[in-house]
C-alpha cells in the first residue's frame, strides 16, 4: 500500500466516525428524550476523542510527509493531500490540555449563559466569558504558531481555509461604507410605499410541513438521499447520502418557516452534489464554510426571495393554506419577503442589515483576539458599534453582545462566513444567470434544473479540488468583491 | 491508576461506541431514507471494528490477568472483572479473518435468502447456507477450544453466558414429552367452545398508537427515557437512559401490534432498570438473552394476555376505537389472546405452540455445529420434527426451514433463549406473585407499581451480580425447570 492508498484509508475511517457524530447529533437535536443526555453526551465525547487519536496517529503524520512528495499522484489526490494537511494542522496544532481546558470553560459558559441571557447578567458572565476569550487566544496562538499566519487568520483558517482578514478588511470596508447610506434610502422609500399585508392565521403545522416538502422538491431535494424534521434551532445535518436538514414552525406565520426550508435546502443540495467519487476524502468535502453559506443563501436570497420565485409560490401557498385575498398575491408576499428594518437581533436581521451584524462581530471579535478590547469594555464596543453601522443602541446586553451563542462556547473566526456567504451567493449567482439566460424563466415556472445544471460543475461536484479563490474565479471570471452583492441591493431594494 | 480502574475506564469507552451502534442501527430501522445506506454501513462497520479493536488492545488483557488476581476489590467489582472477561473471551477467541469471513458469508447468504424465501428456492440457497454453516463451525470450535466447552456450548454461551446444552436437554425433553399432548386437550377444548369473535376495522394507526403509548404508561414505560416508533421488524433498542421500542401496525387488526408495545416495554423496563450505579460496565448490563426474553415474556405473557389485564385493558380498547358490543368484552378480548393453533411459522405462533419450534430448531442447529446433519438433509429433517413436534408438515420450505433469518446471517446457539426465557417468566411471575398478593390485583386495576417493585430488586437492578442460574435461585427458590411454566399452560389453557 502507498503512503497516498494508506492515508486514504484513514481518512475513510475519519470520515466514517464523523459521520456517526453528526447521526448522533441530528438525533440529540431532533429525535431524543430528554433523559438521553448521559448516553449522548459519554457517546459523542467518546467518539471525538476516537475521532482525533485516528488524526494524530504518529504514523499519519509519516505517511502524510510521504505523499506530499510522492510523483505518481493526479491532480485530486494532490488536492486530497492539501487538505488532508490542513485537517492534520488544525487536529495537532493546539496541545491536548489546552483543547480540553477550552472545552470545558465553553461548556460552563455556555451553560450559564443560557439563563444569564434572560436575566440579562453580564456581570455574571464576565468571569466565564473572560476565561473563554483568554483560551480562545492561546489556542490561536497555537494554531498562529504551526500555520505562520496572524492570531485572528488563524481562527479564521478552521472555517475558511485559506481566507485572511487583510482580505476581509477590504470587502467588510467596502461594505461599511456603504450599507448605512442604503439603509436610510431603502428605509425611506419603504415608508412612502402602503402598507404590507400580513398573514391571517393560524397556519396548522401539517400544513407547513407539506408545503415545505413540496418546495423543496421543486428545488431539487432528494427524500431518498434525506428528511425535513423539527429542531429548535434549524440546521443541515447528516452526511453526503444521507441530508438532514430541520426548521421550526411558528403556528402564527408561514413566512419564516418557508424560507428558512428553502436555505437549508441550499446547503442539503450543496451536500448532496459533493463528488460521489471522493467520498469520505478530505477532497470530496465542502469548500468552506462561506462556500456552504453561499449556497444556502444563493437559494434562499438570490433565487426564492425574488419576484420569479413568488410568482411561482404564491399559488401553491393560497393552495396550501386554502387562503386567497391581496395578502396572498406575489407581490404583497415579495414585499413580506424583502421588508427591511433597523434590529437589534442578528438572526432576525434581513439582507440588507445582516451584514452590519456581522461587521460588528468581525471587528470585535478581532480586537478580543489581539487583547485589544477586554471583557469589561465589550458591552460599550458593541453599543457603539451597532450605533455607527446599523443607528440603533441596544437597551440591553441580552438584546445586545449577550444574544449569540458563538463566543460562549470558544468559536472565533466563524462570524465572517455569513457575510462571504452572502456576497459569494451574490456573484455566483450573477454570473449563473449570465451563463444560462433560462435559469430566471425556470424559477418562475418551478424548474430548478438549469440553475442546478450550472451549480453542479461549477461549484458542488469540485469539492475541495480548488481552493476557495480559485474556485470563485474559475466559476464567475474574477476574485470575490462586494460590487454584484451591492448592485443586488441596490436593484432589488431601491428599483435602480 | 489500578489495574482494575483502568478497565473500567476501558469498557465504559467501549459501551460508549457500542451505544452509538445502538443508535445507529436504531436509525437504520426507523428513520434513514434508504439512499443512505453506503454512508451507514461505513459508519457501523468501522465503529465495530474500532470496538473490537479497544477489547482486543495487548495491555487490556494485561489489566485483565492483573485484575483477576486483585484483593480489594468489592462482590460488584469481582463480578464486573468475571463479566469483562467474559466478553474479551468471545471478542478474542475467533481469528480476524474467519470474523470476516463469517460476515461476509453471512451478508451474502442473508441477501440471497431475502428473495429465495419467496421463491421457495432452497436449492439455490444451500450452497450458500452450507458455507454459513461451515464458517459457523470452524467460529465454534475456535471458541470452544478458548471456553473449554462443547461447539453447541461454545455458541450458546455468547447469549446465554454459563448455559449449557446438557441442561437445555433437560429442559426441552421436558418440554416436548408434554406439549405434543396438552396441544391435542386444548385443541379439542377450544373447538368445543362458541367461536372467538374478529374485530371489525379498520383500525387507523394514530389510535392504536396512541392506545400503545397509554399501555406503555400504565406498565411504567417512561417517555423521557425512551420512545416507540415504527420499524419493519419490532425491537427494543437503544441504552439504558433512552430506551427505543419499535411496533408495527396492522390496519386491519390491532391485537398483534398492541400485545408487541407489551412485550417490548417488558424489554425497555428491563433495560431501564439496570443498576445506574454501573452504567457502562459489563456488570451493569442485562444478565443474558433468555433473562432478557423472561421480561418481554412475563409482561406479555404472564401479566397481559391475563384474564385480569384484560379486564382492566377492554374499556380502553374500546374507548380507544370507539368500538362496543361483544367482540369488545373483556371475555373475548382475552379468547382472541389465548387462542392456540397448529401452526407453520414460529413468529405467529402462540404461547403453547413457540417451544415446539424453538425445540426443533435447537435440536437441528445442534446437529448441524457437530455435523450430523447436511445442509441437503435440512429440509426432511424439518419436515419430520414438524410432524412429531406439532402434528404438521410444511407444504414448502418457505413456510418451513427457510423462514428464519437466523441461520441465514451465521446465527446460532440463540433459538433456545426465546423458550427459556418463557420458563424463567412463568417461574419469576409465580414467585413474585407469592410474594407480593397485590400484584395480580393490581394489574386488574391498571397498577403494575406492584409488579415493578418485585422484579427491581429481584431481577433488573442486578444485573451481571449473579450468574444466571443464580440469580433465579435468589429470586425463586430454586434452578429453573419447566414445572411451573407448564403449570401456568394447563391452568390457562385447560383451566386445571
Amino acid at each position: 500500500m502507498t503512503a497516498y492508498e494508506d492515508l486514504a484509508r484513514r481518512f475513510a475511517r475519519i470520515d466514517a466516525v464523523n459521520g456517526a457524530l453528526e447521526m448522533l447529533h441530528w438525533d440529540l437535536s431532533t429525535q431524543m428524550p430528554k433523559g438521553g443526555q448521559p448516553d449522548r453526551a459519554d457517546q459523542l465525547a467518546t467518539l471525538t476523542v476516537i475521532s482525533h487519536e485516528l488524526m494524530s496517529e504518529r504514523t499519519l503524520a509519516d505517511q502524510l510527509a510521504a505523499a506530499e512528495v510522492a510523483q505518481d499522484l493526479d491532480d485530486w489526490q494532490v488536492a486530497n493531500v492539501r487538505e488532508m494537511r490542513h485537517r492534520w494542522r488544525h487536529a495537532t496544532a493546539v496541545p491536548a490540555d489546552l483543547v480540553e481546558a477550552s472545552i470545558r470553560a465553553g461548556s460552563a459558559c455556555e451553560a450559564f449563559w443560557r439563563t444569564a441571557r434572560h436575566a440579562n447578567d453580564f456581570k455574571g458572565l464576565a468571569p466565564l466569558l473572560g476565561e473563554v476569550f483568554h483560551l480562545a487566544q492561546a489556542r490561536a496562538q497555537a494554531k498562529a504558531a504551526a500555520l505562520g499566519t496572524s492570531l485572528y487568520d488563524a481562527m479564521l483558517d478552521q472555517y475558511e481555509p485559506g481566507g485572511s482578514s487583510a482580505r476581509i478588511d477590504v470587502l467588510f470596508n467596502d461594505l461599511a461604507g456603504f450599507l448605512p447610506g442604503l439603509l436610510e434610502e431603502v428605509l425611506a422609500k419603504q415608508a412612502a410605499e402602503p402598507p404590507v399585508l400580513a398573514a391571517d392565521g393560524p397556519f396548522p403545522i401539517e400544513q407547513q410541513r407539506a408545503l415545505g416538502v413540496r418546495i423543496m422538491g421543486v428545488l431539487g431535494f432528494d427524500f431518498d438521499h434525506g428528511r425535513l424534521d423539527v429542531s429548535a434551532h434549524p440546521f443541515c445535518g447528516g452526511t453526503q447520502n444521507d441530508v438532514r436538514i430541520t426548521t421550526r414552525y411558528y403556528e402564527d406565520d408561514f413566512v419564516k418557516s418557508l424560507m428558512g426550508v428553502v436555505h437549508e435546502t441550499g446547503h442539503a443540495l450543496y451536500e448532496r452534489g459533493r463528488p460521489a467519487a471522493w467520498r469520505g476524502q478530505p477532497v470530496g468535502q465542502a469548500r468552506s464554510m462561506g462556500m456552504h453559506e453561499s449556497q444556502s443563501l444563493l437559494m434562499e436570497m438570490q433565487a426564492c426571495r425574488s419576484p420569479q420565485f413568488l410568482e411561482f409560490a404564491a399559488p401553491l401557498i393560497r393552495e396550501a393554506f386554502g387562503k386567497s385575498g391581496p395578502a396572498y398575491t406575489a407581490e404583497n408576499l415579495y414585499r413580506r419577503y424583502t421588508r427591511v428594518e433597523r434590529g437589534l437581533i442578528r438572526v432576525d436581521a434581513d439582507e440588507v442589515t445582516y451584514p452590519c451584524h456581522v461587521i460588528l462581530r468581525y471587528n470585535l471579535e478581532k480586537a478580543i483576539l489581539s487583547g485589544d478590547l477586554r471583557i469589561h469594555d465589550l458591552p460599550g464596543a458593541w453599543s457603539e458599534g451597532m450605533q455607527k453601522l446599523l443607528g440603533v443602541t441596544p437597551p440591553s446586553d441580552k438584546d445586545g453582545c449577550m444574544q449569540d451563542i458563538h463566543w460562549m462556547d470558544g468559536t472565533f473566526g466563524y462570524f465572517p462566513t455569513y457575510t462571504l456567504g452572502a456576497l459569494t451567493a451574490a456573484q455566483l449567482f450573477d454570473a449563473a444567470t449570465r451563463a444560462d439566460t433560462d435559469i430566471l424563466p425556470g424559477i418562475a415556472r418551478g424548474d430548478f434544473k438549469p440553475l442546478l445544471a450550472w451549480l453542479r460543475p461549477n461549484v458542488h461536484s469540485l469539492g475541495c479540488r480548488y481552493e476557495t479563490d480559485e474556485l470563485i474565479s474559475r466559476a464567475t471570471g474574477r476574485s470575490l468583491d462586494a460590487g454584484v452583492f451591492k448592485a443586488h441591493l441596490r436593484r432589488r431594494y431601491l428599483g435602480q
